[in-house]
């Protein structure tokens, strides 16, 4: 299968580090498809015409896309532990959760493009302020339960945009109001899968393009 | 069931017309919930922390979130035919459809908001402007299938999209250049869920808040 990839969307990170919870990650052949929000990649959008990643292309040339699409779809490749628990109960939560991380992350990447923009809008950044202590505060009461539960995709999210914060905003650090997120992402941050996809600042180790 | 609720949001409407195909309307309870990109809405905030609707609270309190998730659990709760279906091809093929369909929503609401934008990004115009493109292209080819196949979440979230286009971008038809898709469309719009669930602009015909 054909993954359209970069080292540092989290939400390619997702995938990869699902690929990598359930042994499949020799199955990805990976693609290096830059896709920025103001430049539309041509041949991406052959496969995704939001000319978004992630976007897996199966053997039989079926595209796939978004990120839960391409989870939910790996999921079903294995017949080990599911990501998407199977009992109704658990599985309406670990959807959620995913929603929740891949809703931060969404927030998180328009954030990150108005700092680039020439006039920014100090509303959208205010409301994304309050959005994320929020979120942030959400999480808090819910590390608990993510220790004490099954790892799902819901917890890949939420680990994705946990560590997007401390890769693209690491200058708004969130670890001292959220001791017990703090020590439940620490936990994510070791596990195999979370290691072998951690995000690279190119500014400060440059990265081979072509995967 | 309590759902956090606008009678303009397209991402609400897809729920409302998966609750109207699957019988389910009157077990919701509206609550009129306006979530604007710049204005976080601290009550609708208790239920999802990322101040976006749709959101749904079950009547034992767990909140449920988004679109996809709640529309996925009122699938959960009929007998009839399944807006998911259960044949895993089938199944792939509408997540991807709705993928296709949100992120399709995703980039028109952004593309909406910049028109609100005291300084506007040419770069970011002219990206939607291309995917708007690709992703028509794409679906005016789908459209003979989306025709054949039975009703799904994928055809619901394409449909809503159209109709968002048609709401907030009339000044761009897309109808002339996508003759089969234009057709497809005609029949979503003639179900009496998407009837029921049109949205109204409020400067033609003013809607009473609270409903």
């Amino acid at each position: 299968m054909k993954l359209h990839w970069s080292p540092r969307s989290p939400f390619v990170r997702k995938v990869m580090i699902a690929a990598h919870e359930l042994g499949l990650v020799d199955r990805l052949t990976l693609v290096r498809s830059v896709a920025a929000s103001t430049k539309p990649h041509v041949e991406l959008m052959k496969d995704n015409p939001l000319s978004k990643i992630p976007a897996l292309v199966l053997d039989d040339g079926t595209p796939l896309y978004d990120s839960r699409v391409i989870c939910g779809y790996l999921d079903t490749l294995h017949s080990g532990q599911k990501l998407f628990p199977p009992e109704p109960k658990a599985r309406l939560l670990a959807a959620r959760r995913q929603a929740l991380g891949d809703g931060m992350l969404d927030f998180l990447v328009l954030w990150r493009g108005e700092t680039e923009r020439q006039h920014k809008s100090e509303a959208h950044i205010a409301s994304w302020t309050a959005r994320r202590a929020a979120c942030l505060a959400a999480l808090e009461k819910e590390a608990p339960a993510l220790h004490q539960q099954p790892f799902t995709i819901g917890h890949i999210a939420i680990g994705c945009a946990l560590s997007y914060m401390d890769f693209r905003f690491a200058h708004l650090p969130w670890r001292p109001d959220h001791p017990r997120l703090a020590e439940w992402h620490a936990t994510f941050a070791a596990r195999p899968s979370a290691k072998a996809t951690e995000a690279v600042d190119d500014s400060r180790q440059p990265m081979k393009p072509g995967g």
